[in-house]
């Protein structure tokens, strides 16, 4: 019963990821989107596209990393990937939020979570390059979609979109050839500073 | 390229689950959960609680339940579950919306992401009990988490709660052990009528 509390618990604890807001907003542009309903969506274009990983991946463990990349974020909070800055602190920040939060979880649990999120951070598995590639794709789409009002807003560059997302190449070669061609056409549309 | 552009054109229709408002609050009682958000937090519990499913799982499957389980209301709307009314045309609609939506994706896709909603709607399969279990389960723990805010609102007794959530037991007679006890709290503390 004391297992079943503490899943409980750290369930209650991690619907706080709905409050945690990101730079992006949704498609349609009315708002910007919250760290839960961004980890929903990245996991179906991680369920949609998986064909087009750069290599065999087993697909239960990169939805498992989608579900639980961003919760680390409800003590951390979110940091723009366009922010040089802010991320600075961030690695640590994001460190001890894993601690306690995966440590709600009964001790095998929490492990096995904490061992997810490493090898997300890490980037070194094709798992992890291709969830990588896919959680930045999710943010590109959204922006394509509400004409760049994230980009406009805070003045990111093409030459910046280019440097930042090159590594969805990493992850899948296809989908890089994909976002660049839209990120050339968001600049003929003026969605993003040439 | 035809086949990408499917996949990515769904990927943006479906963006609007997260403008689709549920009349359960999120755990802090601050405002109503979307659908996006909810499926995020019922694949997490699902994910973390697989160990009390009613039978050995398939958690792929499951989790892909999840995160599909409510994109047909999209177009379909949210049905409360306490409201008998509204459930009346609800089968008519999703399937219509299942259509349209699942039609954006290459025609293979399409029919496996069909069969997956088909079989989470028939609750026949263990995944199909144990994810349906927690579906319920995950509204269940916001309500209690916000003092009844939803329940109160809506005028629920303690017996359409039991009535209602009973086929929990279908999906994992520990987690309705759980719930039961947990409603019999809620009545106790005044979050659900007598």
């Amino acid at each position: 019963m004391d297992r079943l509390q503490r899943q409980i618990a750290f369930l209650v604890e991690i619907d706080k990821l709905k409050t945690i807001l990101r730079r992006n907003h949704i498609a349609d542009g009315s708002r910007v989107e919250n760290d839960a309903e961004h980890s929903w969506h990245f996991a179906m274009a991680a369920l949609v596209l998986s064909e087009l990983a750069i290599a065999e991946i087993d697909l239960l463990k990169v939805l498992k990393m989608a579900l639980i990349h961003d919760i680390v974020e409800v003590d951390a909070g979110d940091t723009f990937i366009y922010d040089e800055a802010a991320k600075a602190g961030q690695a640590e920040r994001e460190m001890r939020a894993a601690e306690r939060l995966f440590g709600l979880l009964p001790e095998d649990q929490a492990e096995t979570i904490r061992g997810l999120w490493d090898e997300f951070e890490e980037r070194r598995t094709p798992e992890a390059l291709y969830a990588r590639a896919i959680d930045r794709l999710a943010a590109i789409l959204l922006n394509y979609a509400s004409e760049g009002k994230t980009w406009r807003q805070h003045g990111i560059s093409k030459a910046q979109l280019l440097a930042i997302n090159q590594p969805i190449a990493l992850g899948s070669p296809a989908l890089w050839d994909y976002v660049r061609e839209l990120i050339e056409e968001a600049a003929r549309r003026g969605y993003v500073d040439h």
